[in-house]
């Protein structure tokens, strides 16, 4: 017998009781163990709940408990679900998270305490939901040196720039139907201004290359500024938009960051539409593999939390391995990377353009007062300097 | 130290020694272990070969060494590697092998063998060349009721496919390209007719549902008949044509068929063009999530073995967990799945395809001496009783 606790009783919690209950012989099989939830920590009562009297609301009870093995933190934040994850690996019980805030902060100091005592700190749900993504990083794709991840790591915003795209619709009205549905949170602004998708590709690159890459090092930006000018122009182009987080380690240095990038049809991440995450790793021997499902959502998150509940119990006594060191990974200045920029301006003389810029491929998408169109390949710096010559309405990379 | 032999010098063989060598660090850091080659079994001599002295051709002088913990095998088909794999096993010496023959044959006997010993028995390599499929599943996917697999589990077949439908060639000019190419064998019998693809979807269905897929009893049906006709009718469709290997598992029963199907842009797999392998896999808790990447390939499937190497060094002593029991899963007849159908035949009066099909889609793609149509939703049963009234040039049946 394996006793759990899941520490939080809302969307993901609920979720975990609900994947071991339902998925109950499956789970006792892979686990080659009986797995049972023993408490479940939360302010809140919940009375009628099927689960009622798991509840409980003192950790000490739970921890205090020797005979409860593996705890499920689905708090979310920093506080307190930082001391009470390390308190439990303090006493050798395994931890199992979908709480990315926690993981991109102390991450590799909760590793840490798991190994020095044999247990395991485990974390597939905090990023991508349910997609396998952090064990494929960490058991499969062990001999490749990685370098690169790009992935498309938001599903809120994925779902409204998806809905722009095919609707035509503005963004504002795409976010409030969002949030009615409730794909979008009332208060977005950690999915839309693109925190949520940097603190995601923080923790899939200090995976990746090893060592800590600070989330507060990435350079992010969100989608509040795209508009349907844009998306008519991607027709014409016959592209797409996607808010991307990705980093790239090439000889020795490495670069991070979040922003809405351009993509055409030949981008294997093109075709991840509506709520979806897709996640592209590349690596020096494989090439590119990628990643795909459900991003978020109770039952995916549940799902993944529940595989590291099974992948801990399989482990008892051990802790399962993580390459996530706590030396701080330097990152080099993202507008050094060469790449074509899709570039809007108020300017429709096109001489007046080319003064700037060089040739470009303009677009024509029907708008008479401005005028639209794709550099050639430079940096980010470069790209600065020349659009300093014109009145840019808004610009947007293009990852090819 | 952990000493690994490779049986077989040949592409895959050469390529387990390179990733070895060339990502030594990686390799070394994730298996916690030095990891070094200490023998190559092959019938041939390398002079010159850098790792020529490592060249052996007495497996006896392997099996006997027991500094030698683990064994790539990497030799394809059933015989000798049968007996050298299971004999490895047998001595406690684990086994990581890209050889899909083999596992489709005796992979629950070698893996109850594994077992007995305290080794392990890995072949992630044999399906989906670098994708990292068999681990997800068996450590990903762990509390999933897994309900479907669906797979483009065949580069050369896929590349062939791209190719007629990108520049409207003929089968067989396509074929003869790929040969010269290299993408596809002189005998290219296996990929074509798509008894390669049977293997694996056999392999992976044995994984997904837990007992053995028998690959002799799934239906399987390759391209040879697709021509550039068809590609027509999909260009009007804005469709394509995939061969997929699939399974489904649904209120105890299970089926499993190979064949080319037509996919319309919505489906996940629809993208996934040329050499690449693509392979979606359903859950009852997790909805579907795809893994995508190099199907085949020298380093890509290398990539894998090592990454199985690696994962056996981390467990010496014990045996890697994989749910494949040796039962027999009984398999129903794909001929009572309902799906549409796109079909073309010799009449040109709508009429008189309306009484043997009621309502059907025309499709016009601009050719006069037959019709192509897509039926409404049918079983194949139901379907071939109503074509047996028509003259049939060719069907394909629509994945959804």
């Amino acid at each position: 017998m394996v006793n759990v606790a899941v520490l939080g009783y809302g969307t993901v919690g609920s979720g975990i009781v609900e994947v071991i209950k339902e998925n109950q012989d499956m789970v006792n099989q892979k686990a080659a163990a009986e797995i049972d939830v023993k408490y479940i920590l939360d302010l809140r009562d919940f009375p009628g709940d099927k689960y009622e009297h798991l509840v409980v609301h003192d950790y000490e009870q739970i921890l205090s408990d020797d005979s409860v093995d593996i705890i499920c933190e689905a708090m979310g934040g920093v506080e307190p679900a930082y001391t009470f994850s390390k308190n439990a690996l303090l006493k050798g019980k395994s931890v199992c998270t979908s709480n990315k805030e926690l993981v991109a902060v102390h991450g590799p100091e909760l590793l840490e305490i798991a190994r020095q005592h044999n247990c395991s700190y485990l974390f597939e749900a905090s990023v991508g939901g349910g997609i396998p993504i952090i064990r494929p990083i960490n058991s499969s794709l062990t001999p490749e040196k990685i370098e690169a991840v790009t992935g498309i790591l938001n599903g809120t915003t994925n779902y409204i720039l998806t809905k722009m795209e095919k609707e035509g619709s503005d963004y504002e009205a795409v976010l409030k139907e969002a949030q009615e549905k409730g794909y979008a949170e009332r208060n977005p602004e950690a999915d839309i201004e693109g925190y949520d998708a940097c603190r995601k590709i923080a923790i899939l690159s200090s995976l990746a290359y090893g060592s800590t890459v600070n989330y507060e090092e990435v350079y992010t930006e969100g989608i509040t500024k795209i508009s349907t000018k844009d998306f008519k122009y991607m027709k014409e182009l016959g592209a797409t938009i996607k808010l991307l987080g990705m980093s790239k380690a090439e000889g020795g240095s490495c670069y991070a960051m979040v922003a809405p990038f351009v993509l055409f049809p030949s981008h294997p991440l093109y075709s991840v539409s509506d709520v979806f995450n897709g996640i592209l790793v590349r690596g020096n021997m494989l090439g590119d593999t990628m990643y795909y499902g459900r991003g978020a959502g109770k039952l995916p998150t549940a799902s993944a939390v529940v595989s590291d509940v099974i992948e801990c119990a399989r482990n008892i006594g051990r802790s399962v391995p993580c390459f996530w060191n706590p030396e701080k990974q330097a990152l080099s200045d993202a507008a050094d990377v060469k790449r074509r920029f899709f570039v809007r301006v108020s300017e429709t003389d096109k001489a007046k353009i080319e003064d700037a810029f060089g040739s470009v491929e303009v677009i024509d998408a029907g708008l008479t007062d401005e005028t639209g169109f794709i550099t050639e390949v430079m940096c980010e710096k470069e790209y600065k300097e020349k659009a300093a010559q014109l009145t840019v309405v808004s610009m947007l990379r293009i990852e090819e």
